[in-house]
């Protein structure tokens, strides 16, 4: 499979530190919420805990969708919607990288380490505004 | 009917220039965008064109969220979640209002004014972070 092909000229906002990710609840209504992301391999990966919301809605409802606002300038985004699926976090190896863009280690985390699953969106549209 | 309560904390949240609705597209998929909005009468209103997909999504399947990042802070946020309905923007006086938050006018708006309508989001949960 070939990843999605990003704008070249809003790749960066795949670099920024905070994604709003987009679930869809079991009563139908979406769900937003800031996260943690790390982008790679062109899919969108984020470490949550088993209990989280999302993960329950992402097991009853594979359908998602993140934005990413500019922090510089909210009038340029870029919008990635996709397929969600969630997979365990084997010795916590995903939540280790996702931390390294951060500056941060697990043992500084200061979160639960148990329970770690990734929620993973792979992109099957591209929208950019600005 | 009784405004749902905005946690006085998190009240300047809806004041921010730009807000992430999300709306839900017929294929079932999320859709996220960044708009301009004016928070009044305990509802969330933004104008848009008739043609606009979110008029289109609001009114096949009426369930939103709209999340508010603080500029300054992407860890503090407020969701809104609840019920979109669409009607039209009379002579276009909501869309005057809203201008009225960015300094504008509808003469110095620079986008089309036919067509306007009103999307108006009715929360019914709010979830705070940070």
């Amino acid at each position: 499979m070939t990843a999605l092909e990003i704008p070249t000229d809003f790749a960066d906002l795949l670099q920024i530190p905070v994604g709003s990710v987009t679930t869809i609840g079991s009563s139908g209504y979406p769900q937003a919420s800031a996260v943690w992301f790390l982008y790679e391999d062109g899919v969108v990966r984020t470490s949550l805990t088993d209990t989280n919301q999302k993960v329950k809605n992402a097991l009853a409802n594979p359908k998602g969708t993140y934005l990413f606002l500019d922090p510089a300038n909210p009038y340029r985004t870029l919008e990635l919607r996709g397929d969600l699926a969630i997979e365990p976090d084997e010795d916590i190896a995903f939540l280790t990288r996702q931390l390294v863009k951060y500056g941060l280690t697990p043992e500084k985390f200061g979160r639960p380490l148990d329970g770690r699953v990734i929620l993973t969106l792979t992109p099957t549209r591209v929208r950019t505004w600005g």
